[in-house]
């Protein structure tokens, strides 16, 4: 055994594992690509993390942080080998105070649970990543999570007012703190949330919590062509509204959800449909929910239908859940790019997916969050005579469409992040003075480079 | 004349100053410490940025970025002469693209100027520090500005989607981007909001904007004790209300404003008073307002005046506008220091005030967005027999108030920054790593040291 797991063994006894069953299921997340690290650290506090990256310092070994490991984009993937530190096992809620507006967490805890915890004393925190049940809070801070609610809401990163960190050399770093504002200096809380675990290790959070919405309301509204459902979403924003949440989804995905489903409620001649939600004082929902439905039926929708009670609202998430599983009921592997565009530039993404479908006869599914532009693409890989994905030519459409995004003033990925999936585009897509920044960042914070290595295409 | 200003001129012609009069214009800010600089850059390009800032860094002549110049803690005191850049005169609005829900923004915009265009269009830019009709959009975003309506809109960085900054070199950065999602690598755009012009000059900026509520409505009430207005706060806020607005304020104020209003506008036996602002449709507006008046009522109010109209409702913050003048018409010099704490603390702050004013002789007055916990606790300088300010004890009273806040969970600073003002308290505020951590960073972007040097104690 490598003298540094016996050093580190020898500090932290038995959370240092090394059996292959834990290394295995500590080798990738969500992604297709794995390595086997050499040892996990399965954590469970702040301090045994701060010891073992001293060690971790000491021999110069790689270390790959991980949270609840449902990233998208293989950014916990050991690469290198060395070490994996989980915070998994850090669970605990340390504090819920409605008072101060704050929740402090441990970085393991699900994002689901802290919701429900916070549901039951009748407050909130806003951020739902579709993961939001098998995700945790110290990787929904290190990916800057996003979800449906952020239109209305803001993503993750607007939630943290404070965090402990573990640094690269083991040295225990607490910035921010609980106040709601805070301008003690640069903006390190910030600058942590979407490091993707490349500047130092999140153990605990400070969270907003906010008073949560009396009541909310929905509707989904079906339209004849893709181009009126696009110019649905701007007219309900021109119209003053700002509900919490606008999807929007492609002919593609709409005939696989009414294949899928084996019901009406989706319009056999829909080439586009919507679903809106907004939430607040149980009155003003409702009468918004009508202006809402007037704005949509001036724009062409041939069906719209309301949603007023819980019950409801959850029914049309459900159709929304739905639309993800029929295209999985295809047989066809669903490659999801979580790219985002500027809001006027729906319409020709969809064209864009529409004519490069054409030239490659692999099918493009767009559907997602257009209030905020961000559309999870959807490249359906066709499988070979063997049973395999065809993947080579998926790839080079994956390029195209990296390519066209960059080139339109959108962001390749709006809630992934970049890992090691995204990590080739990655230079195209900010820059050589936006790389050049990068590297300073990583230098000045990691200069061993032992954190998250192999990712981000920084070294 | 030294040969950098030579150089200087010879680049970049008649809008590099060193006339007296354009020297003194730009040797402070609001706060009360001023130094001449050598020389002044009234930047009408980004480039004639980049061009100055290769020059400087070749000489190692340190500079000082500055917007409006209206901050309060000195933080565009060229302390060490050299040269100042302004950006004062880049007030272009390049770009209100309500379909992408962005503008596009010159550095040197007055944040009044944004609000009013979007306003023409029927959208929104929330960030609303008091300065907003004298203060740029760049210096908003060096200091991450906030204002009343923080509690539900947040603050200035929440809005920053993209940035063009000139960094120590020379060189140009774009980082973010028009997009309200985008999680392309570490947030760099957040690590400049906030960075006091010591990472990078910003010259440009992305903004998200959001549709305008259609209205608005607000109440002002009185309590007999100001502990019972802090409980005010509290209940609305578990009442599931997120209002625009909760500002506060003490029975020093309030007697400073009975005294200057002359008239009976708060009742003779308030001892602390709340404004509360909401926003959203009509109708759920004023339902919200009556609401919340039982709230008030069932805490203790003893004066409960709703405003409807879009008058009242300025009748309301003009009214908070003249508590500030009402401090100032005292005849006492009015040390405004923008600290936060825990929203829970706010009666434990006001005591612990009293208590240094029964001790010292010092009134000091607190007022401000008690929604968030960012009280402007002002320390009533008073004057010896020559009309001088008597400092001393004044400065003993800050210190003992920033080592309180600190101690109890508290930011020195909730808006301000730290500048020269601040910076002598900022190591024990943040804490030995979290300084470690800002030198880092500061070496990676700025190894000469030249951008703003002498602020925030990390030279």
């Amino acid at each position: 055994m490598a003298d540094w797991i016996e050093e580190l063994r020898s500090k932290l006894g038995n959370c240092i594992h090394t059996d292959i069953a834990t290394l295995e299921a500590h080798a990738g997340d969500k992604w297709h690509a794995a390595h086997l690290p050499e040892a996990v650290l399965l954590a469970t506090t702040t301090e045994q993390i701060s010891a073992a990256m001293k060690v971790a310092a000491a021999h110069g070994i790689p270390v790959t942080p991980r949270g609840a490991g449902v990233g998208y984009v293989g950014g916990c993937v050991p690469v290198r080998g060395g070490l994996v530190i989980s915070t998994a096992p850090m669970q605990r809620i340390v504090e819920l105070n409605p008072a101060d507006g704050v929740a402090v967490v441990e970085a393991g805890v699900l994002t689901a649970d802290l919701q429900e915890a916070c549901a039951r004393v009748g407050w909130f925190y806003p951020p739902d990543p579709a993961s939001r049940k098998e995700s945790s809070i110290g990787g929904n801070i290190a990916t800057n999570a996003g979800g449906p609610r952020c239109l209305k809401y803001g993503v993750t990163r607007n939630y943290v007012l404070g965090l402990e960190v573990v640094l690269a050399d083991g040295r225990i770093l607490r910035c921010g703190g609980r106040t709601h504002k805070n301008k003690q200096g640069f903006d390190l809380t910030g600058l942590f949330c979407g490091s993707e675990g490349m500047l130092g290790i999140i153990t605990q959070a400070i969270l907003r919590i906010i008073p949560a919405p009396p009541a909310r309301a929905a509707l989904h509204a079906s339209f004849p062509r893709f181009a009126l459902a696009a110019q649905a979403v701007q007219n309900i924003l021109q119209g003053g509204h700002l509900p919490c949440a606008i999807e929007i989804t492609d002919a593609y995905t709409l005939a696989a959800a009414r294949a899928y489903l084996q019901n009406d409620v989706l319009p056999a001649d829909a080439q586009g449909h919507i679903i809106v939600e907004t939430d607040g004082r149980a009155d003003a929902v409702a009468a918004e929910i009508e202006s809402i439905s007037r704005i949509l039926g001036d724009t062409g929708a041939t069906a719209i239908c309301p949603a007023h009670t819980e019950a409801e609202v959850e029914k049309i998430w459900q159709l929304r859940r739905e639309f993800s599983y029929s295209l999985k009921a295809t047989g066809l592997t669903k490659l999801n790019e979580d790219i985002v565009i500027p809001r006027s530039r729906l319409v020709e993404l969809v064209d864009f997916c529409e004519s490069m479908q054409r030239e490659t006869g692999i099918p493009v599914a767009c559907f997602g969050h257009s209030g905020d532009g961000n559309i999870h693409t959807n490249i359906m890989v066709p499988k070979d005579a063997q049973g395999q994905d065809v993947r080579q030519p998926a790839d080079e459409l994956v390029h195209r469409l990296f390519r066209w995004v960059t080139e339109h003033g959108g962001s390749i990925t709006g809630e992934h992040g970049i890992g090691i999936a995204k990590a080739p585009w990655f230079p195209a897509a900010i820059g050589p003075t936006a790389m050049e920044t990068h590297r300073a960042i990583k230098q000045a914070l990691d200069p061993l480079r032992i954190l998250n290595p192999g990712k981000m295409n920084l070294d």
